[in-house]
């Protein structure tokens, strides 16, 4: 590698092989590679991270906090792929090029750390969880063994003990995995495995059907995670919710009651904290009655809603948590960890984890080793190598303390508050629900629509509405905010909020912007 | 936030609220925040990333080349939970503080891309892939939707058509997963799927037992797979192996016979190319036969061998796995892109991975959005977010050019065939098996036990040396190497080669420092 030629330095030995083989010192040649020193140049890779870092610096981080940026340069799938160079070729490109490309990458990149960019359940730029962030990168671990990952297995400890408090348990495990719908998987897992046991050498093939419930407002991995465990999804059963998208709980005590007519084995309650779309809570305290009296695992995806337990104002939503026996709860949500840092916390303390997931590699996980080997937690793990994603939260709580978590919540739901005052105050805009959380769901009604009867004609024209305007956005860029139909209601915008970059300017600013992209629909 | 409190900019809102209340204009107070402007100084956390940059290159990035650098400055948990502040509080630290703990982070961390770090199947720095992923990190995205990353999923795309020509398909689909344990998984549900596509929606209940073969050499995955998938471990018929560690072709027939005859159901034959201890390639040509006589489906898990593809040389290693209906193959570990980037390529080209894990989630795959919605992959997935792992591949593919990477496996190959003729030439190590790979395998056996008789003695006493010596050389901090017992084998030395900053100068260290070490036992 040089300067000039990204993959010249490594060829270059090659081509003056027989010279160089002359001139070294015990120069060794096997195979027609010559063995002796490295083949790579440090000091050229050095300089050529150091120049990215600069693009990255000023393309990226110093553009966050500028909300004349725009959030993305729109391009159709066609048209982008004319635009960067993707095809990897035989030889190497020198480091000018791949200077060039990295441009690239960011300009036509969305900006999900934008002010304006609220299309997700994430989103902003968190300065420390970004620095932990490059550590993790530059450092490469994997998060296994403690002789690997020293630092990070007792930052994930340091963590998991906090988060577990929070919740409202005197002790617990748990395990950071790469995304929310696989720590719902685990815990769906867990559950079966507590009920039975022996399902993990046995299999499933001929116990009786498993039964799981959970709200019909939950998150898709439900579904994903009844189907991949071999439970199927037709033996998920959805209980109704009210007006508000919480579960009812005596629908939930039918259903088990159903469930165990038709003879069925009924395992496991998954409650929501925070569902995707209306931001509802289900009544905890309520569901982990009917658990408790059935014998059912308590989980809570709380992937979304955990992190309300740092505000002492709105951990309420979440009342009845500590009853749960495990616990969905992603940091890099509203706590802006960074994509992916997400916690399965389990109450159990009889090394549930470990039992339940134990392959005991003898490669990796020896029993005679010189130190404490209870720190090698990897075999908690479906994982092998596993990132130290706990690393990422755990820096933005040391940076910010506590009370700073909690004021990122409270004005994040203050923020959510003043927006939902704003579209009561504003013609044409119609809140579908008043909300618990962070989720503002809302039709805009165009002036041609506003005079119309809610009847058919008037639903399937709104339905054209949303689709038309983030289209219109999206190619300016000037904001992302997210759209969907859900349970019979025609297309609406899903407002969340979440980063303390975030203003009530840019509230303002939405909603204007709304009226002017869809002004003369 | 400013420079001296962490947490202070956030916070100090707060507490001159009123002040601030009357001096802003149209200033607005919901629930007893003040919503007007960011709450983050970006000046203050951009400053914090710079800092936090410098020391990442000076202490980590530039100290990876230079084998003076020790690998680990070893500490036992209890100690080095004392040493580091781990501790999160209600206030949060300034920056200065902060800078300290990531100058103890990097300190006390493993360093694995030190060029004397054999301990597991990756190793080293590539300059590329570092820099592709400090921008993922940066721009954080999530790779779902093509709204959100465009530029990540046609990278993904362009990745796979590439890994999917290296194998030998004409076409193929593919995904990239968080580890190859997951790939394997995956491909464990696909084939289940293929075999009987009411498993998704009607779970295994009431289905004859399915049962699946992999060799003895496999990875610990498949039996995690198998557990967490709801087949039971024990309906994993594991295949005897020759003394090389290849599955024997025979053997699976007879067991495939066997589970016909107990009246089970075969779906799955699960074969390794590079084995994660002995390195060892299953004869694909003659599985895939097998295979296609039984109608099973043939999945490689390639996630170590499959680099071997990129070397003219050496892809021979894997013939026949072009017959393969399922890949799994980690860039990660030989190709150096950082923990993770793993691909499960698929050759079926009739959509079958969105057959199988589709959920249709209608907030996220709408499907009256106004571009292409066909390259929105994220339902191809089990994670609803997903990292852009295919970008760090991708950057260095770029970079070095397949002929680079086809330079750098050679390399590596021929570092481990000048390591097994060192072994060989050496008094006192004695080498397992002759490697197909770079895995070398060997014992060390100090003067002490070489004049000894191999009888149970000699055998229990050298079990006990390769602990001995791990434990020193971690305390030493001059080099990291694994161990393990194996298959009646005592505890053994592994040596893993992969980067190509390391040397023949290095391999000779790695002897000479084993000596050492154990010279006195």
């Amino acid at each position: 590698m040089n300067s000039s030629a990204g993959s010249g330095g490594e060829m270059e030995v090659d081509s003056n092989k027989q010279e160089i083989f002359q001139r070294k010192r015990n120069a060794v040649l096997v195979n027609g590679v010559i063995l002796n020193g490295p083949i790579t140049d440090s000091k050229s890779g050095e300089k050529f991270v150091e120049d990215a870092c600069k693009i990255i610096m000023e393309e990226v981080i110093q553009k966050a906090a500028d909300v004349t940026e725009k959030v993305c340069e729109w391009q159709p799938p066609e048209k982008l792929k004319k635009l960067l160079d993707l095809e990897m070729r035989d030889t190497g490109e020198p480091h000018q090029k791949l200077l060039q490309l990295c441009q690239d990458i960011i300009r036509y990149s969305v900006k999900t750390n934008h002010p304006r960019f609220f299309n997700q359940l994430y989103a902003g730029i968190d300065y420390y969880s970004l620095v932990a962030r490059f550590i993790t990168e530059a450092l490469n671990p994997s998060v296994y063994t403690y002789e690997v990952s020293p630092v990070f297995l007792l930052v994930e400890e340091a963590v998991l003990k906090r988060m577990i408090e929070f919740i409202g348990w005197k002790e617990g495990d748990g395990i950071f995995n790469p995304g929310g719908s696989v720590s719902n998987m685990y815990a769906m897992n867990l559950a079966r495995y507590k009920y039975c046991p022996d399902i993990k050498e046995k299999g499933l093939s001929g116990l009786p059907r498993l039964v799981l419930f959970t709200s019909e407002e939950c998150h898709y991995s439900m579904n994903k995670a009844a189907s991949f465990l071999g439970i199927g999804t037709q033996n998920v059963y959805f209980i109704t919710t009210d007006a508000r998208g919480k579960m009812i709980p005596e629908e939930l005590e039918k259903q088990v009651q159903r469930a165990r007519k038709e003879g069925a084995a009924p395992f496991l309650v998954c409650a929501t904290a925070g569902t995707t779309v209306l931001g509802a809570f289900d009544p905890l305290d309520k569901i982990a009655d009917i658990c408790e009296k059935h014998g059912l695992w308590l989980h809570v995806d709380a992937s979304w809603g955990g992190s309300a337990l740092m505000s002492r104002k709105h951990r309420k939503l979440l009342h009845g948590i500590h009853r749960a026996d495990s616990v969905a709860w992603n940091p890099h949500k509203m706590l802006m960890a960074g994509i992916q840092c997400c916690a399965l916390l389990v109450k159990d303390n009889s090394d549930l984890l470990k039992k339940c997931y134990s392959a005991k590699a003898s490669y990796l996980f020896q029993q005679d080793k010189f130190y404490d080997v209870s720190y090698d937690t990897g075999d908690k793990s479906i994982q092998c190598s596993r990132r130290p994603d706990a690393f990422k939260f755990w820096m933005t709580w040391k940076a910010l303390g506590t009370t700073g978590l909690e004021e990122r919540v409270n004005r994040a739901l203050a923020l959510a508050r003043y927006l939902v005052d704003e579209i009561k105050k504003r013609e044409g805009f119609q809140l579908l629900l008043e909300p618990e959380y962070a989720n503002i769901c809302f039709w805009y009604i165009p002036s041609s629509l506003r005079k119309m009867e809610e009847g058919p004609e008037f639903w399937e024209k709104l339905h054209q509405v949303a689709p038309v305007i983030k289209e219109r956005m999206m190619k300016k860029g000037s904001m992302m905010l997210g759209y969907q139909p859900h349970r019979g209601k025609v297309n609406f915008f899903r407002q969340v909020v979440i980063s303390p970059q975030v203003s009530r300017e840019d509230m303002d600013f939405l909603l204007d912007e709304i009226d002017l992209l869809g002004r003369d629909l």
